[in-house]
């Protein structure tokens, strides 16, 4: 299917976290009708979405009935089980495709297609088992970190080498599951690079923002970054090059370490990102826009940034300053979410700094 | 109930169209719940509602059950019969109030509040009967427009007097309903304010947009508009001495003629109004969220412009532009409407001229 889709026909999205509401509105606004899937009930995309499928990824009738209710399937997070993902594409195609979902899928394929790239990546090894985890230490050294393969986010599944006399505690934090250990990266900052690919292999980035985490989650994103003109168009240049070499259609975020020789890879994510929450205020067309335009084989859109903004979320107990936040004619975006837990991400606000 | 709704609280919208639809969007981006209350099915605004209710305006059992379900209840048109609004009036608030219903939904109580209020408007009489109608023709003359003092919109239940010849004609047209003759304004050109008021009675108006319109609806906004800097400050106040005298509560559409003596009140919309679109790409707060902010009770937003817009409206047949524009990179808005008529809005389109 390469032409575009029509007004009212439909986009299919797995998950229905606040990633997904957001596409959903989207899509809305360019007249396209939203499916969702997502196992659990309530979620915040579905009060947004012309239909809901509250089932399993297991659920071969299910993920059937959704797939052939929508005209193109789209995701929100990258943690889909394959097998799932083959019943989809047996029946509708699934914009960004297989090839960028398997890479970001496991750490270690990730790293060796950004090393294959020619890319800089923080040095890495790959640990399945106490000799994997000796060699690994002896090539790298510590300071490092190991982290599983698979699933992680967030801070989730990682274990800190101070010292390489916390080898053993580290593996075994990993419950026997296929890890990787990276090297520590000396950087002033982090940046991220939200870059979108058409379908017809047009490519357009945002301007990099600059982030802050908090234990391990995404505090404040910052446009613009601090980066000198030749990293900005690094940046940019090596997000295009990802996006190509995945044959990519879709959003998709990078984020680098900015160091003293340059900037380094740290993660991909194959879809919408936190850190380009910023462009729903920043720019004429979103992050959700780009990436409903490119999965629904519309040209991209124009994603030039017209202001300068700090975009911060709102985490847990963050909620209570709503009404504040309210108050300030600062542009707010909440998820919808019944419960607040501490490390939850409810919300986040844009702040208009000046105008660029 | 004066205490601001909370995040997860529910806003029930009378009317299910396209402003419905862009007021459930905004309130989704606040974590609030929308319920729709439409008598047609497959309204745009179900699609990005948490409910819908489809039943009609005499329903009593559906209008309590819609009523029971939300907390405070709004709407996007002006012409909901009256028992409806009693049946959830003694349930639920209505925002803005049943005054600003009342004195839009009949043309001369309009027009006699704006004298009232001090405004300048065109000369009208009121026309009931044939002597009704000669006595205004002998006090206002030709040209004149006859109009249905009920339920008149985009050019509906209008006839023109080019000669005082046409008024029989003209009377007949309105086949008995209660008419108001209105006297021919000459002036250079249309503008709108979008005019905002908090339950704590604070007023901010959008900066005025100029209006072009053919064949009897509104064809583009433009911001700025061409007026002069006390005109400018004089719609603006103008349109705050309406809210505040309304005890207004939400957004109201004001309608003004620039003519050589002044500005003069064409008509008042106690809603968000078409020529105001244009503030989802020129302002951080467009028109639907600081609707939503006012109906549940939060403080209003910032909505200054930060740029300059030219908003057009898509009709009918304008939809075969829709790959065109796509590919533009201007900020596109459909509505999602299944069937494409002649006269009908399907969506709009927001370029943004210049930052500002």
């Amino acid at each position: 299917m390469t032409e575009p889709l029509r007004p009212g026909q439909t986009i299919g999205i797995l998950g229905g976290g606040q990633l997904g509401r957001m596409l959903a509105v989207a899509a809305s606004r360019l007249g396209l009708h939203v499916h969702v899937y997502e196992p659990g009930a309530g979620c915040p995309a579905a009060e947004v979405a012309t239909r809901t499928f509250t089932a399993a990824y297991d659920d071969t009738a299910a993920l059937t009935e959704f797939a052939q209710s929508v005209d193109v399937v789209t995701y929100e997070f990258e943690n889909i089980p394959t097998a799932a993902l083959d019943v989809i594409e047996a029946l509708r195609p699934i914009r960004p495709g297989r090839r960028a979902l398997a890479t970001s899928q496991d750490r270690l394929t990730e790293k060796a297609f950004l090393r294959d790239l020619g890319l800089a990546t923080a040095p890495f090894a790959n640990v399945e088992s106490a000799e994997d985890m000796a060699a690994a230490v002896d090539e790298i050294g510590a300071p490092a970190i190991l982290k599983t393969r698979r699933m992680g986010y967030d801070g989730k599944g990682q274990a800190r080498l101070k010292t390489t006399d916390d080898a053993a505690d580290a593996l075994a934090a990993m419950n026997g599951a296929p890890a990787i250990l990276e090297g520590f990266v000396v950087f002033s900052h982090e940046v991220s690079v939200i870059g979108a690919r058409g379908l017809d292999g047009a490519v357009a980035c945002f301007d990099p923002g600059e982030n802050v985490h908090e234990d391990g989650i995404l505090r404040t994103t910052t446009v613009p970054a601090r980066l000198t003109a030749s990293q900005r168009t690094d940046a940019v240049l090596l997000a295009a090059r990802i996006l190509t070499a995945l044959d990519y259609v879709g959003v998709l975020g990078v984020e680098l370490f900015v160091t003293e020789t340059g900037l380094i890879v740290n993660e991909i994510a194959p879809r919408v990102h936190n850190s380009g929450h910023w462009t729903q205020n920043g720019c004429q067309i979103d992050q959700f826009e780009q990436h409903i335009r490119a999965v629904a084989g519309w040209p991209l859109g124009d994603g030039s940034r017209h202001s300068d903004v700090v975009m911060e979320n709102l985490i847990g107990a963050d909620m209570d300053r709503v009404p504040e936040i309210a108050k300030s004619g600062a542009a707010l975006h909440l998820y919808g979410k019944a419960e607040v837990k501490p490390g939850r991400k409810m919300g986040h606000v844009n702040r208009i700094v000046q105008g660029s």
